[in-house]
């Protein structure tokens, strides 16, 4: 009964079924193969015009790779203080962007509010050379805190970070939940809205290690593939990571299992929204959710065999809960049912405090 | 019919199970599972001694990774000037390496002989700190022009190396090919013959995507976990990774898959080493080989449908042939059977020059 | 009447001798010459320990030599939000530490509490290898803001530091304003109180161009020639860096031009504090302040020819004032007659807020 | 009676007076002075075109940052094996282009010809994106033999290069020499030949440290400022960089210097000529050359007090000579004096190998 990360699931059966089927005879490596050629296509139509599409192994390599394209070493990338870049890759993008800088800017919910990148622009360009030139901003979709941008509020940050020559790149790690929460076409949240880069997530949502960053523009692209490969990111056996991806898109596989743990995880929030003493931080419109509970919770439901990441003091705990394509509705009624049960069933008296996550 | 690389073999059926057995429900990531802590208890038996272990899709990452660990930025690798770290990683070892220095030694049949490694090291040393420090030996085993290093020469290239402080990094791409043509233990032709650090290759024999950076001297290997991470070569979802080395090293699986591909490229050579006007440079050990043809020979090949890499001019033409494990020894005879029927009946007037690669 | 920057003042005298001196003949080069060995030596004097010194031209290279000697490319350098390596050296720290990562923490008058330091470092160690280590923490003597830490509170700073294994810089770009502040021995404010690598600057405090990279314990400093040599900062004529430090330390010069432009900022301060629509952020005890007052103050000082930084918008003005070695007590009082004479003699109705710089 | 480098000659008195002379009052910082705008003219004046100039303290500074500006991190930088970036900068060129790779090419006299330049270039764009990117080629002018590419020769070089669409570097740390033996226009030498820009040396021929970069297409030079700045190059008192340089090129004051310093090296050589076991590698057109002599020579010039970079063997020596601006011909007459005195007066029995340097 593991909620602590959509990584922890398996591999889902239509995509382990895609990389046995490939598994025939020779073919040429270093995505020179037919499979390579197809994914490449079909990301072209997912997303209404020719992209170029550059396939990798974990999200961390997509972000790093997406980011140094778009942004020289002197160059700062705004995102949000909370993001997987800034807090989880050890340095990643800093890494492959030869000395770039992070900043990371407060927002609610895990999201960048449009008035905040504005008000963090203004503290750029006046004094060159010296300052770090802003050049890129980072938006996370679906956010690591559970939550999604709206059309709409993509737009109005894009908008803003175009008028000031900043690159936009999101980070769709979650990107199925996302697309699959608004419901809304992949090139709308995306281009049609301003964004440059993405990368497009594959191994949180069923597949065993595979990710692609898509440059909208192709022209852009020219040097990727040079980048990809002295990062070590070049499949020799691309086809095994093509045919993950070609399963995973095809037929709206993604978009499905996306709303499977989408919908998990409503079920979950819903549920724990109505036990009195926790507390959610955010309704959550992804597949993850923060909450707040009593330790005498916390105990119960890990004596019940429930994992997940927390953090606490002595009194309360915040824990990360994650559902996954592959999430049983039994064990979500169940976590509900063992928090339930273990609920003072009074509201606590003050208000909880986000906890620090580390 | 395919002779290009081993890089374009499938994936060896025993993996392929292994790969589907593990996919069962939620696992911790990230390394965390109980595959990876198999792995690594088998790589401590296969070296006979207690190693750390770090598992990585590719093999550039894993030699990057390796000498970017024991090298300075101001330090100079001294390898093969055929090597793949330096022919074919785009730079790789330079990026991680933060901008370290290849220099590639001359060295018959890919190997660099003794006497050359201490005439280029007498060159170091006395114009510091002008002049960048030797710092790390590479060599690969099996070699990229398919010999092999005895377990004394690997001695003595040791002996010189740590003689004037330098780690010396084995990149094992084909390790299993060499250790199935020796014959020795995995320990002697690495740690006891004074190797520091071994890129321990799946890939080329029968995996998907999997190598091992294997460190020696575990209390050397504290900041791998870091350079890994911010490199994006941690996978998330590591029982992957993992099962496919655990099978790949179970009951001696990667010998055994080696030693059919070295053994379809004895065939092959021993075939194409009675053809009149074709030359083998070296007689291969391991499972690739370079051999020179006239253009009728590439032809009647090509036309045959036939597939390797080749180098040529107006007359002559060079090709590098490589054997898997999955190679139909059917295809070999096929291949020598075209070859001679191409064949002049004599042997070309004037000695064939190695053609540069590119 | 400029109080824009100690960097826009001129060479001292007794420096610029001592560069027309040392011009005679012929002299090794690289620091093998006799007035580096001297300056060398004297630097252990001042600080009653044999210490390694490493003379480069700018503050910039000082830092960024000195962070990335001390932090690996994952690691995390803790520093005020505010400070010169996160604000003014457009990412050097990050470029020579082949991407580290600084943070910036809050503190008043350009000082980190100890309590602040305490509490950013709960935040490290729990995630790894996912998250940065934090490795190094980074403070400016005197502070950006013209206030000097107390010999306790570096003390504090560093057993905080230590005790989690960070290493201790100290930017000492205004080293000499500071000491001259407290009075106290180089080696209280430095090693004794934990500090592992100080840049000792010169330039801002009468030299041409002339920093050293002192670090105490000799045996951590072997690399750094080659950091140095790698990144352009070693002079071939080397003696006319040596002979600027040598004249800078000679008989306490160094000390004595701070303290003359510590008394002209002192002056400026007293005078600027009894103006009753001034207001300085901090009572500085250096030679740098800043100060808010109303825009038909600094209409007329700026009529008056007098150049400063300054940012600001319809009604308030901060400014920061900055003086040298070489400031006129008479431009001083000039100041502050001009300020005092365009002043509305009143206390403004609210408190005024801190502008942002940029 | 130095011989060992012009590195290690002192300063040019008119050079020295001007930075006395800059040395009155403040001054605006890091270049908006108006002798660094002086500079800037000059220098378009110099070259009869507009062109962007930076300025920076060594020759080492000005290479690394010319190179990373026209160079990917994926690039390969033809040069000479022997050239100053390849031996001597302890991998800056590495380190500011963040893990780009240098290739050395051979060639006689320190010169790499045409012929050479093409074959390597044959090697270069087939094996993308293993193989990394042929982007520039690296000229020394005048060479590190002492001797000097004709207009006709760069000519040709750059026309092969551009061919291949890679950049064209001019290492002129001794570019002064150069022009004085070649008479010919700067202009000439360097953008009517294709060079696309040039590091030139200043240090060398008679100033402190002080080296400009010169972009010949101002529409390049756009980021330069940041690279600059982020290595800690950018002179915060940058008057006294200026001041150097507007006093070197002014009245035409650095070729003046560099025809003494040639002709001190003419004089030199046509004397060694004249002794029988005495070989030149070659004949000089700059300030220095390669000679080898017995080792009953090499010992007569030690013990006479003649110092100079040598490196030998039982029998003989490799010496390098170097004249500078302010070397004396009575020292000239009096080291070739002492090598007749003690020379066998006899041809070497066997022509004399090129030692190695180290």
């Amino acid at each position: 009964m593991n909620f602590s990360s959509d990584n922890t699931a398996p591999v889902a059966p239509e995509i382990l079924e895609a990389i046995v089927r490939v598994n025939e005879g020779f073919a040429p490596g270093y995505g020179a193969d037919e499979w390579t050629s197809a994914v490449e296509r079909r990301f072209s139509e997912i997303f209404e015009r020719e992209v170029a599409v550059f396939l990798v192994p974990t999200g961390t390599a997509a972000n790093a790779l997406a980011l140094a394209h778009v942004t020289p070493p002197w160059g700062v990338v705004l995102c949000h203080a909370d993001s997987h870049i800034a807090t989880d890759e050890c340095g990643a993008p800093e890494f492959f962007g030869a000395g770039l800088k992070l900043v990371g800017l407060a927002g609610d919910g895990g999201k960048i509010a449009p008035d905040t990148l504005a008000a963090a622009l203004k503290g750029y360009g006046e004094h060159r050379p010296h300052q770090m030139v802003a050049s890129a901003l980072s938006i996370t979709q679906a956010s690591e805190a559970g939550t999604v941008y709206r059309l709409d509020e993509i737009a109005a940050l894009c908008a803003i970070a175009h008028d000031r020559s900043l690159a936009v790149h999101m980070d769709g790690a979650r990107f199925a939940n996302a697309v699959a929460a608004l419901g809304c076409r992949p090139a709308d949240v995306t281009w049609r809205a301003g964004v440059d880069i993405l990368s497009f997530g594959g191994t949180k949502n069923g597949c065993f290690g595979a990710e692609a960053v898509v440059v909208f523009d192709k022209a852009r692209a020219a040097s990727f593939l040079y980048r990809r490969q002295r990062a070590g990111h070049t499949f020799s056996k691309m086809r095994f990571l093509s045919a993950q991806l070609d399963a995973y898109v095809n037929k709206g596989l993604w978009l499905e299992l996306a709303r499977h743990s989408n919908a998990m995880m409503r079920r979950l929030a819903n549920g724990l929204a109505r036990v009195p003493d926790i507390e959610l931080h955010h309704m959550p419109r992804a597949n993850l959710a923060f909450v707040n509970f009593p330790n005498a919770i916390w105990r119960a439901l890990e004596k019940a065999g429930f994992t997940f990441y927390h953090w606490g003091n002595a009194h309360w705990h915040t824990a990360r809960l994650v559902t996954a394509f592959s999430t049983d509705p039994a064990d979500v009624d169940r976590f509900v049912a063992a928090a339930r049960a273990a609920s003072s069933g009074r509201k606590p008296k003050r208000p909880m405090a986000f906890l620090p996550r580390f």
